[in-house]
């Protein structure tokens, strides 16, 4: 009697640790999400504003982003490990491996913006740039819900965000025809249109990548994977 | 005695059973690999001998690949939450679990050339297709051969691909500059060259999915993280 209550109370204790490490990881995501969001915004404001040094420190400085990941790798590592987790703590825990790579490329292309920033900046401005910072707002946004949605579980969020990659993928489509015409009258737009062009991929990368995030949340909650349906999405 | 032998043969049964199932994923994860190399190479050979039915073939059919990455997700898990591995045949699962990732990946580049290749073909030719099946080529070789490290956990394989990213980036510059002097020159060649600058940069991105393989491969191996240490790669 005395030794099954010693294991109960072992079995509680392990829980409630596997709990807390469980909360720990999910801190750690929701930072590395501010971190890499916060990196798209000063990218894509580097540009606008013209403001090349926020642009070359943006590019000389992922290391944070860097230490971060392999942090939340080896957590999830452990987790698998000591813990020997079950059906969905272990799609949670697998699903952070895979979200923790998203974010870590999110963080990629706010270098690549930054970069391309750099070279557009050593011309002067082609025309006010109105749809790219739309393209950032949502794709940042979409980030930061996919990453509540994980943390809370929420698939309907997480299937709202689905949607919204339409959205970005039409202003990609109005960048791309706007900045056409402006090559095609005056051959000397061409590598500022260019650059801009390519930051629009870059924006819709990162707005695939929060998708993949929304994609693996549904997973986690639902068991169901929605990658390849997509007759369920709402609204396409 | 009797109850040991028993349980060692259980315990030795069971890990045969385990090795078998690990060779299952890994002959699985080289078909999926194999699969979208293949895409990969039609998309690009679609657009240089001018085949648009080839390009509408590869737009119109991912199917195979969606079914093979989540058959080999589920063999994951499975495999997770049966056998409870620990250290090495973690890394392992895990590893595979974000190799899937990149290869799906891969196959969506596919799509993303053949569509492009599909806007090109409606024009006349703009110039002699020269470096991006080279870039493909060595893309291609990239995949293969990071899904061949991973099978025969072969580090030093895995090294060498790193290295070859830089070759890839070195094309895509090329590339660029040369497309970048026919539109200065000719507006007309605009929507022809921006669509095979596109192409380079998603050619560009298979070769980052495969470095990132490689990447896996040597975490694995070495259970070291090279992602951000880049003064260890060959040649850069």
């Amino acid at each position: 009697m005395e030794e099954r209550r010693a294991s109960d109370q072992r079995r509680h204790f392990e829980r409630h640790h596997f709990e807390e490490e469980l909360q720990a990881l999910k801190n750690r995501l929701l930072n590395m999400g501010a971190l890499v969001e916060e990196r798209v915004h000063d990218a894509t404001h580097a540009l606008i504003e013209r403001r090349l040094d926020t642009a070359e420190r943006i590019i000389g400085s992922d290391q944070d982003v860097n230490d971060l990941q392999i942090e939340i790798d080896e957590r999830c590592l452990r987790l698998l490990a000591l813990q020997q987790p079950m059906a969905s703590d272990l799609r949670l825990i697998t699903a952070a491996m895979k979200i923790n790579a998203d974010l870590e490329r999110i963080g990629d292309q706010a270098v690549n913006i930054a970069e391309q920033a750099v070279r557009i900046l050593a011309h002067p401005p082609l025309k006010p740039i109105i749809d790219l910072p739309r393209m950032a707002e949502i794709s940042e946004r979409m980030t930061r819900e996919s990453l509540d949605a994980f943390v809370r579980k929420d698939a309907k969020l997480a299937r709202a965000i689905l949607a919204r990659d339409d959205e970005v993928d039409q202003l990609k489509d109005q960048v791309f025809r706007v900045l056409l015409t402006y090559m095609m009258a005056d051959p000397g737009t061409i590598e500022r249109a260019l650059g801009l062009i390519l930051i629009s991929r870059h924006l819709e990368r990162i707005a695939d990548h929060a998708t993949n995030i929304a994609e693996d949340v549904i997973f986690v909650v639902e068991a169901k994977d929605v990658r390849h349906h997509h007759e369920e999405r709402p609204g396409s």
